[in-house]
């Protein structure tokens, strides 16, 4: 694939349907793609501190090139900024600017930055149009596309917020080469886990190609975004707000991983990328552990996030309670269902299924004996 | 119409559509009806202190007889009450109850506790369910049913919401018998506001009946409510989300009206509905001027009002301000769209029609004439 190449995907989601371009140098042309998008000669970014550093510069020289003023809005950096208050802050800021339903909201910027405007996008005047324009390789291949935008309450992440699609999604992978290597890292945990879902060619991609990305590789950076968004953006457009089951395959490794989170206190001594990766290698060893699947598999599993650099269990994740303490927070999970818990397992690598007969005290005797 | 005959009018929006049930007594046996929506034998009610006192017990008895643990969750009457805090803590209560994305959360009251749980049943785990039960006339035939939910924000009022539809609406016209004559008075503007839109037949109805609604009689309320609610039944299903123009049908009144509650700076002294009427009697005038509308009709209209005991212009409204002040307050509709503002002006009684060339400066001039 050539670096540059114009990468267009689509999500189909009827009247709502969007676009995500994919290339690279992308945001230094930025106001071609958002032209249709800007309204009346203006446009609201929202960033972070960092983010207006090192990306910020790239958008305004294009925006004034051609004619458009730009509005930043800039937020603390960190999952912090993910509040209650933050979010008044900056629908009363949107207000201020006069923002109308039908102008979109730029939100450039990272998972935080994403979730926050996205949402504040679909509250303010019942609903405005976004564009996310995602600054690291986790909000890439996930967070900025499928809708899901939230803030963290007092009783855990993102268990307010809405389904609320952007209008467009612009994805540059020259923004990864400002990244810290361990961000990359722990973004590249998404990517895998598209390979384990439902596409085992792509997990051997992930073998055979993971070390060029995370060393810098653009070719294997963009390759691998647009595999991700791809079966992202099918699987969203089969199942839009979690209904049928569909979307919920896209969590595996996130029950298993928010226990991780919750235990760490969703600090920085756990990226949430580091707990999906440890997350997933739990869900596998479970799935063995229950002859769903072959131990052989879920060590191939744990072998290549050890490769990569990321944690392949508990032991690797600093995690170091036992089951009963972990399955507790796992209780906290948006998709319970009459008090049951839907659980990701597999019965190989891309053969991921939801089960629904998981039986919390059994998981935690699984943790309390594995690493 | 025999009262207590049980009238169903459904709300056509696909996999979205819902029932409004409505009849007397409703309340005394609305588990019969809520059966369907209570999830585990238990149900969150919230409501504000006044109707916890009035009619919260009828709920409790019949939930206690079958068998349905009742949690209320009791906030300050008011609209002060559709606030960044208020939401917060409601959203944290319901979390802190385990709430999920299948419940039905029970809003028992009026405007304000109908659009203040709409909204928080809209972001709770990013959509749960919720039932209304309203106890105002103006929630019965307005608020209640369509799907707009909202909190008041620094900059106005109704500007951070949702379009989120109640699974159930739940009429019990006996409860007006408790609600003092000036809110039935306010609410009885929005009843009257449907023939005005496009059946002049009903309004007719409401010249010839709307004294012995407001008296009290049990008849005329429930066909007055089974109307109207039919009304924004059809409307809401052929413009869900006020994309086509149709839907803001249901704002005549409501941009002049805006502007005398900003005025009054939203209190007491001008009651929603009031500022409805008045607003509604404004419109008429100035599609009279405009030669849109004949004057006798404008006059009919404004007389109906005068007879309800509501306000039918600017004087009786208690606004002496000039023109320009008060079309300020109306540049800050959610409805403005680059910069024009939609109005709702009328060819005639029912005739109401959405016109995108009125000229502020012009509206301005009127009202500077207009009592």
């Amino acid at each position: 694939m050539n670096a540059g190449a114009n990468n267009r995907v689509t999500v189909a989601l009827g009247a709502r349907s969007y676009a995500i371009a994919i290339a690279d140098g992308l945001l230094d042309t930025a106001m071609d793609s958002l032209a249709d998008y800007a309204g009346r000669d203006r446009m609201i970014v929202v960033t972070d501190e960092n983010v207006a550093k090192l990306q910020l510069p790239r958008l305004t020289e294009t925006a004034g090139a051609a004619g458009v003023t730009l509005h930043p809005i800039i937020l603390p950096p960190g999952e912090a900024t993910k509040n209650w208050i933050q979010l008044e802050t900056l629908t009363d800021q949107l207000l201020a600017l006069g923002v109308e339903r039908g102008d979109h909201i730029v939100a450039l910027g990272g998972g935080v930055i994403g979730d926050l405007t996205g949402f504040a996008a679909a509250i303010v005047k019942r609903g405005c149009g976004f564009v996310q324009i995602p600054t690291t390789l986790l909000a890439q291949v996930d967070s900025s596309v499928g809708g899901k935008t939230a803030i963290n309450s007092r009783a855990g992440k993102n268990l307010i917020g809405a389904f609320h699609q952007p209008g467009f999604v612009l994805i540059d992978p020259s923004v990864l080469d400002t990244l810290p290597p361990r961000e990359l890292r722990a973004g590249y945990a998404e990517v895998v886990k598209y390979g384990l879902i439902d596409d085992a060619d792509f997990f051997a991609w992930c073998e055979a190609h993971g070390a060029d990305l995370l060393a810098g590789d653009r070719a294997a950076q963009t390759e691998a975004i647009r595999r991700s968004v791809t079966a992202k953006a099918r699987i969203v457009a089969e199942d839009e707000t979690e209904r049928s089951g569909r979307r919920a395959l896209l969590n595996l490794g996130h029950t298993f991983g928010h226990a991780l989170e919750a235990e760490t206190g969703f600090s920085d001594a756990l990226l949430h990328g580091e707990a999906v990766a440890a997350g997933i290698c739990l869900a596998f060893a479970y799935s063995a552990r229950r002859d769903l699947c072959s131990a052989a598999d879920a060590e191939r599993v744990a072998a290549h996030f050890s490769d990569a650099g990321l944690p392949n269990g508990l032991a690797a994740a600093g995690v170091q309670t036992d089951g009963a303490t972990l399955t507790a927070h796992m209780m906290h999970d948006k998709k319970m269902e009459g008090g049951t818990l839907p659980f990701l397992l597999a019965r190989g690598i891309g053969e991921t299924f939801l089960a629904r007969d998981v039986d919390l005290s059994d998981v935690a005797a699984f943790l309390d004996e594995v690493d």
